[in-house]
């Protein structure tokens, strides 16, 4: 069995509404000290490939449905489990 | 500067529909040996307070927005930068 990491997150200057909404909530709940804050997203994915083809795997989902390349950048991780 | 990386995801046993409807998009897309898809959000916050502050202000935050006890398990990571 192989895990899979794939993280996504906003490549730099790329506008994110998620965490300014987030800083401005944590600003309204007294947290004033907040220069930013950014989210990056996580997806695991457990699957059945002998461990070459699993990168490879991964690395075509990742083309076909977690990124978008204009406003993401990403890494992946397999590992054996 | 402080980076406070809090990583949020479902405690086991938790419904994950986002992870099951990956998983049906993969398997659609030709993906068939997947066997388990979940997601995992990180929020980055930047903030300027004191390492010991920061510590406690981050997990002042995940209590008051970004965890719900009953269905999440998190962990927070303080880094200077």
């Amino acid at each position: 069995m192989l895990k899979a990491t794939i993280t996504v997150r906003l490549k730099d200057g790329i506008d994110d509404p998620e965490g300014k909404s987030i800083r401005r909530s944590l600003e309204l709940l007294g947290f004033e000290s907040i220069s930013e804050v950014k989210v990056v997203k996580q997806y695991i994915i457990y699957m059945n490939y002998n461990p070459q083809d699993g990168k490879n795997m991964a690395e075509e989902m990742v083309k076909k449905l977690f990124v978008n390349p204009v406003i993401h950048s990403y890494d992946i991780r397999v590992e054996e489990i």
